[in-house]
């Protein structure tokens, strides 16, 4: 079986990332629990949307995010009995492809080049399951589409969904 | 219909420039004519391999790389009619990553980041062609693989061949 599985939100937390910058960078004490539902730029007076958009331009913040719980353990099981792909939607942020590929190498080493992708629109991609945090990803998928849950998608109800790594291990193990 | 082509020996000339950048720093006059049906690095003295095998690691290498005659008036023609997207095995080459989107904004510009793909493997492409010089590429894909003439390629008899971007157009538009 072939998986992809994508990485902001789903192997890399960049939702709780963009809090604690903005959290820093503005002395706020906006949570997770709060922004449920949305995107974090949508939880922050107007005037600070475009620093949160920026996040993802800045040197340092791919290399920097800390990996979403047991993905680590689980992908490694997974790897053993799949074909496991990551994809992730890169090619919008040129100075993240670098930070990615090393990201990778120190936190999922045990997945080579060889099946990793950077890409843009994921309606290319053929294979069994994908594992995405965004509708419009998991949409266009021919196989098995697998929400996994981050704040800002809590309120879809339109895919299969994954709450946690151990929900995805009960599924694909 | 959903068209990916490869970068480099069809859009992009690194076969060249292995050729250039080895008859300069080693006082040589290696032609691609002499190295046809073989790789660079099997051309050139035991001793030198190496040094050719380390080129596509070196900072500055594929941001360098010549435009292949005629790939950027045919692709922009291409995307007018189909969906067109760059499939380059990449993640190879971690430090390729950000030169390889800058050299595409630069000689591709309409070709957006969207229809870009830095990947591993290329089994994992859906789609209808694939144009590429490697037959490991080719065979695996699902739809039409069309072998774009390199020097290194012209004794595979496997695959059907362009041998130019002329060819490519008469094909496909």
């Amino acid at each position: 079986m072939t998986i992809f599985v994508d990485m902001d939100e789903v192997i890399a937390d960049a939702y709780n990332a963009h809090i604690e910058i903005y959290n820093s960078e503005y002395e706020a004490k906006l949570s997770a629990e709060e922004c449920h539902g949305k995107e974090v730029w949508q939880c922050v007076p107007k005037e600070h949307k475009e620093s949160i958009m920026g996040h993802a331009h800045r040197v340092g913040f791919f290399q920097s995010l800390k990996v979403i719980s047991q993905s680590q353990q689980i992908l490694s099981e997974l790897c053993k009995a799949h074909e496991v792909y990551i994809a992730s939607a890169a090619m919008e942020f040129p100075n993240s492809l670098k930070e990615k590929s090393d990201w990778l190498d120190e936190f999922f080493p045990f997945i080579p080049w060889q099946n990793r992708i950077l890409c843009g629109n994921k309606f290319i991609l053929k294979g069994d399951v994908l594992i995405d945090d965004r509708s419009r990803n998991l949409t266009s998928f021919e196989g098995r589409s697998i929400m996994f849950t981050s704040p800002h998608n809590v309120n879809t109800t339109d895919f299969e969904r994954a709450n946690s790594w151990e929900e995805i291990a009960e599924k694909l193990l």
